[in-house]
């Protein structure tokens, strides 16, 4: 009951829906009340659920984190991407959402996003379906 | 083993302790040794847990998180509510706690708080409780 | 499967490396598939994931993190800490690492790290092997 795909970041900083996949991979496995974990096994990325109507959202949401967290601030580390490590933390590595009658109980207007800080890349995600 | 319940904010930001009631759940679930999974099902509030004896504690917190994600700044989604967005992604839709012995796993100064980020508005929690 | 340890931090701020222990836990426990929980007891301490590989990696992370949540900023709380509060809830207090063959699938460059926002102290991390 664990499952991976892979997502293609096109830019430096992105935020991509995965909700489909999500759903697909609960419907696959057949599980009608449970957990869906979905995990991502990198440092630099990061998962979290956000709205799913105005993309103007998304600009905001990265633009306004990225601020927060300025990719310049004289870090030591010399790959250079400090600020990602630190905002996948701030985002987050996995995520729950519950399954019950074998739909993902999200709310009307939340999505699953797959958070990229340090892109374009070739990413995993994973996700494990929990019937408990 | 879902359940939901509804918290009314008040204020447009607002920490909600809604301990005693995820108590309840997991107390009528039954369930002795699992994991208690607690989902904000809206994409500008979340879960969190802090500290339950200084009040003084949610007025820095909120204050803070409001000063570090500023409520305007240029945002371009049209409900204007760009920060509250990104807060409750900083924070987190779920938070697990493990259950033993019929009760959870808190310390003894956790308590779980509803956080409201654009308020007042009638919210709901939705509560899992897993036997695993 | 609810197993405890204990952590001693050295610093006021401090980032320790856990996944050693948490694989034991998981060997131990002798669960092939199923999730893995760290909880984190406290209030102004926290868990999350990042590399594993470049040290400057975590001061970068600490210093940043408590740059952005300033340590003095006229907070109300007696006990002086409001930044430590904060920042724990910001980085959460549970973390979901999902076990396949009785593995934990971390990523090659992921580690567990514990994160203490208020030290020196010994802190107390509960970890939860679920087969499901």
């Amino acid at each position: 009951m664990v499952y991976r795909f892979t997502v293609d970041s096109t830019m430096h900083t992105q935020m991509i829906d995965i909700t489909d996949k999500v759903r697909e991979i609960v419907s696959e496995s057949g599980v009608l009340d449970g957990l869906c974990t979905i995990f991502i096994p990198h440092t630099t990325a990061a998962v979290t659920i956000n709205e799913n109507a105005d993309p103007d959202v998304k600009t905001d949401f990265m633009k306004e984190i990225n601020k927060i967290v300025p990719w310049e601030d004289n870090y030591r580390h010399f790959e250079g991407n400090s600020a990602a490590h630190l905002k996948a933390s701030m985002m987050g590595f996995s995520e729950t959402v519950i399954i019950e009658n074998g739909r993902l109980l999200l709310g009307r207007w939340q999505d699953i996003y797959f958070l990229e800080y340090d892109g374009a890349r070739t990413r995993t995600v994973i996700v494990k379906v929990s019937a408990c």
